[in-house]
């Protein structure tokens, strides 16, 4: 019974909502789904690290002896023997993170859009790194801040910088091991300054660290969480050791700014789901993770390695590259007056595909930079489509 | 590594974090899980309702055959099978819903959260029902608008009020379908005049219809998104059909909104689980849930009459209640000077909970109200809970 001679609506957005764009990198993963396409532009796992079979029998476990609560709504802030497993394996170094201060999320991009909601007012100031990571540049700009961009070296983010820039700041966000999009660590003496930098400056830091895990290059470097967990806001994930696609990470903070995060997911989406806890807490209890992990590091690192190799054969000199010790990314710096933004059409109709630099800059972007993903793509075909990269930047350089 | 004589940080949030509250039914059921209570406080479907079996084996399938791409990052619109599916179930009576039109989200709140960020501006004009779903309250109250509490009666919403205060607003909420928390019915003549007094006045019409299904009188009232699909947003969920925690729901919106609501939802948590969506898919492709809805309205509708006939035998004169064709709630109104809060708090002290009406307003409250629901209590504790609760009342009116 649809009426006849209605008004046709005029949708009148919100102010954020008017500058809500779509991740560039979402687009060029639309384009690149063809199987003739070489991608490096994904930011997805290789599924062949998935544990399928680990997963499907304790999804059968949990749903056979406790399916009606697995089934029923949950407590907002999580499963309580998840968060009691995080608490512990985070209490390390000597620091203590009690259960009471790990709140789950369905993914850390969540966590990163409660943290926006809760910290953010407009024009609050919210440092990140030079370049930072595309999905907390888009959660955060929903809020609306002014975004002030620190710069990095080699080392990872410099300290002095935060210092001379961040003033006032309601938070700075950091990704310090094995970056996304830069491959770059935060050495442990940067970590140090870091965290008595703001703890002087009094501004929430964000330590967000999907990747710590995935280590191929000496020791793990010691978490700013356990440097001083009553000011550093620390964000895991389970997308890169399990899976992605079940949306688990978790967020831990001190007890007031982790209640407050627990009522904006309340109003956000209740909770995140008690079964997909339930199975994630049943495949890790008994230490799964210590002998799944090595498995995917040795795969990576692999990766990496064959990566570094066809750059080093391929790449014409003047381009450079950055040689991660860890995670899934290599960051790519091409002569100045190469647009990455121009390659990369060139590139797709070539059916080779990466992530231009620009999306990942809050400031003046780098417009000569890409990012590179060494996960997904098989040895022969890392080849062949470096090879064809570097063939195209090669014909840049004689013009 | 701890460091030392680092500044405690004093955390400052943002305005719309500092007004986040928790809900009063949340720490209402806290309260109320012990196993001696008689809660009808709850929102929660019951779990005699989930088929958990078949939850099992669908999960067990989607595992075995698709466990990868199931485990996998998805698309942030969702599981192209399931929204296709959904479009096709709500194109009736004529009207065509395309699954460009379909977004899955993370349970019905995600989709409220979504819709505030893209439609208000702190101050924009909200209008709701009064009394309303005080999850949506929440939901809306993070994007501080301001709120203008529409009026209803025993047929649901009134249209003249929306036409008398509704100019400039930016979206009208409205449950018509056995409401939370009132049990009642929006009137196929109120449905029509809503839609084109919406229509006209260029109001967003969000149309919130989580128990539709759960019909146990007459026939289901057409929808409003049927009379006019170009301006009327709907939301569908799968928690009280199938199960709540798995956090699955929908909002169809036309193409301009929905595009914009995904561009939101991806800043917000990227997509939801796709073996969630795939998993649901294969449990309802074949017309499941044509045989298993009807099991719930049988079980929940005998679960509302026990509690009518409990409240006529037990309640004093004086007490008036709704008698819902469907859903999960029945709405009582005391006499004028009876404060249901206080008479919440003697209640839970004779181990009987209810939900008081007062967090369901958006404006002035009206004291005198309290929300039961009907459809988790076995029938014996039902006339053992309202007879109690009777007496209670009984003796504030002999005062």
């Amino acid at each position: 019974m649809k009426l006849d001679n209605l008004t046709p609506i005029e949708w009148k957005f919100s102010e954020r909502a008017e500058q809500l764009q779509s991740s560039m990198i979402r687009e060029i993963l639309k384009i690149t789904q063809r199987p003739e396409v070489i991608s490096f532009a994904g930011g997805l796992p290789s599924p062949e690290t998935f544990p399928v079979e680990r997963m499907r029998a304790a999804f059968d476990k949990v749903l056979s002896t406790s399916g009606k609560s697995a089934l029923q709504y949950g407590p907002t802030d999580g499963y309580a023997p998840l968060r009691e497993f995080i608490a512990n394996s985070l209490s390390t170094n000597g620091a203590k993170i009690s259960p009471d201060q790990v709140l789950m999320v369905s993914g850390s991009q969540q966590g990163l859009d409660l943290l926006g909601k809760v910290l953010l007012d407009e024009g609050s100031k919210a440092l990140v790194e030079t370049p930072s990571y595309l999905g907390a540049l888009q959660a955060f700009s929903v809020y609306r801040p002014e975004f002030v961009s620190v710069e990095m070296d080699e080392h990872g983010l410099l300290p002095s910088a935060v210092a001379a820039k961040g003033e006032g700041a309601r938070l700075l966000y950091s990704l310090p091991n094995f970056q996304n999009p830069t491959g770059l660590t935060l050495s442990t003496e940067r970590r140090i300054e870091l965290v008595e930098t703001c703890a002087r400056m009094r501004i929430p830091l964000l330590e967000d660290d999907p990747y710590g895990a995935l280590c191929y290059r000496g020791e793990p470097l010691p978490k700013m969480l356990n440097m001083n967990p009553d000011g550093v806001i620390y964000m895991g994930s389970f997308s890169k050791v399990l899976t992605p696609g079940i949306r688990l990470g978790y967020v831990v903070a001190p007890h007031k700014l982790i209640r407050k995060l627990e009522q904006a997911k309340q109003a956000a989406d209740l909770h995140t789901a008690q079964l997909t806890q339930m199975v994630v807490y049943e495949v890790i209890k008994d230490g799964f993770l210590d002998e799944h992990i090595p498995t995917i590091r040795t795969f990576y690192s692999g990766q990496c390695d064959i990566m570094l190799d066809a750059l080093s054969k391929h790449f014409p000199a003047g381009v450079t590259w950055t040689k991660p010790d860890g995670g899934m990314f290599i960051w790519v710096k091409l002569p100045q007056h190469i647009d990455s933004m121009a390659l990369s059409t060139e590139a797709i109709a070539q059916n080779v595909a990466f992530v231009p630099g620009v999306p990942f800059y809050a400031g003046v972007p780098e417009t000569n930079t890409l990012r590179l993903s060494f996960v997904t793509v098989s040895p022969e075909r890392i080849y062949e489509g470096i090879e064809k990269l570097g063939k195209l930047i090669a014909s840049k350089l004689s013009k």
